[in-house]
């Protein structure tokens, strides 16, 4: 199945997807959030075969939100493709590195994203994120993580480098939770409806191709990184797991930063297509 | 004024104490949360004074929840007592280092912990913590900061060191947020209420002392602190920021790390005190 949130900023009303034709969910549930895909997903597929959802009229002429309503927590993979470990000036990790993005960053796949004041170096990452469907502690295997997994969303994980790395004395969450620093979708894609392991996943800046590349040449697996992380830590339902970025941005200066006026486009297979106009913080404060 | 939240996990009740005596706030509130201390503290200091308010029967004898529902958010400044960061083996910081917890991670301040599963270095930390009263993006300067704060907590800033450090790849966050790993409380002091830059903080363990030390040792101040993280996120009301942990943890080598059978017990003058008891993962599972 695919869902999405359509409508305006704090408005939006969840849908589920018949084809191209968008089914209004609000019978169902308020938005798509943890306790939603935690125990509704069954109802919402019968509903759906039975044909017991009402069409949502000018679906197509609405704006796109988050597929997903605000997760408790966003945990972020560092370095999962070796080749942007490489242009980062990094080894390939030996063991996972996690970091987070605080959850109020979560904007629609195609809001303007301004340039954080005083910033230089905004800099693009398309990346495959993982929904939780359950409640995650201590998962016994690799081979168990599946069942924890929702689906799966489109997300840019923008980053300020300068934020980053070169005043952030090594931990890089400083430059990670700007003002709509994770848009997100247009669509989350139920886990059974794609082969999310081995999609391509592409960027471009004003029409320039800048990453290409497939969820096949991750270092460590969606299945090892769910189970991983829960190791560590409790992955709610609802919550979102960036799994990392594979090469072509900005930071391993092969290309310019973001400036304002420029469109950034990213696209996995399966799972949709972003395309944000960047502007300037003097031009909406 | 000082608050707190009483009852069995997930039935706490709001209260504000006059003196020792408890003042149930359901009539107010449902919880300390983001929406009540945005707008809500002056209404309870009217009731408070006006003695409209019942006395909650019993109160003494009740669990002590976290002092505040779980946050949007929890960040963290590391390495911010001089001391402190030479203990684990780095320079004071030149730019202030961040990082954050999971919220789900808070607990009561009294709670049973579970030293996690295969842990072999499990690390306290007694820290000062901001509680954000109003949304707060690009304050203008270090002297508008006081008035985003709502209060003050004493929080324990539990640290696995070996997933911390020694399998992070350099990103503290794996290390920092295992279940019930932010005992937060007893008491929620609004920001009037106590001089939190000058205030002493203190930890034991089996009641030999290890930490000792001072808010005014802080390296950023409050004050920064607030200001700076607005730059580069929106802290929302609700929302924990951790100031750093002073020196006398275990990773310094001085002492071992908590076993199960430990007790470890914190205190911030004027915020109230803390005592844990640990048991192993396999007691409980």
């Amino acid at each position: 199945m695919k869902f999405a949130q359509l409508g305006p900023v704090g408005e939006e009303i969840p849908v589920v997807f018949d084809g191209d034709t968008a089914h209004d969910l609000r019978g169902v549930t308020a938005r798509i959030d943890g306790a939603f895909l935690a125990t509704g997903l069954a109802d919402v597929q019968r509903l759906l075969e039975a044909g017991q959802l009402p069409e949502l009229p000018g679906a197509s002429a609405m704006r796109i939100g988050a597929p997903i309503a605000r997760p408790s927590a966003i945990v972020c993979v560092g370095m999962n493709y070796a080749a942007h470990a490489a242009e980062s000036g990094s080894a390939p990790p030996e063991h996972m590195v996690i970091f987070n993005k605080l959850p109020n960053t979560i904007a629609g796949p195609n809001d303007v994203v301004v340039v954080p004041r005083d910033s230089e170096k905004t800099d693009w990452e398309v990346e495959l994120g993982i929904v939780i469907g359950k409640r995650a502690s201590y998962i016994p295997s690799r081979a168990d993580a599946e069942e924890y997994i929702a689906g799966f969303v489109l997300v840019n994980d923008l980053s300020e480098r300068t934020w980053q790395i070169d005043i952030s004395g090594g931990q890089w969450g400083k430059g990670k939770s700007a003002p709509g620093f994770s848009p997100t979708g247009p669509w989350l894609v139920t886990r059974d409806s794609i082969d999310a392991q081995n999609v391509r996943l592409r960027s471009s800046v004003n029409g320039q191709a800048r990453q290409n590349s497939s969820t096949a040449d991750m270092i460590f697996s969606i299945a090892h990184i769910v189970h991983e992380l829960s190791q560590y830590m409790v992955l709610e339902p609802g919550d979102l797991v960036l799994t990392g970025t594979p090469e072509g941005v900005a930071l391993s200066g092969r290309f310019p930063y973001i400036a304002a006026g420029d469109v950034v486009e990213l696209e996995i297979e399966g799972l949709g297509a972003q395309r944000q106009e960047y502007v300037a913080y003097t031009e909406v404060h």
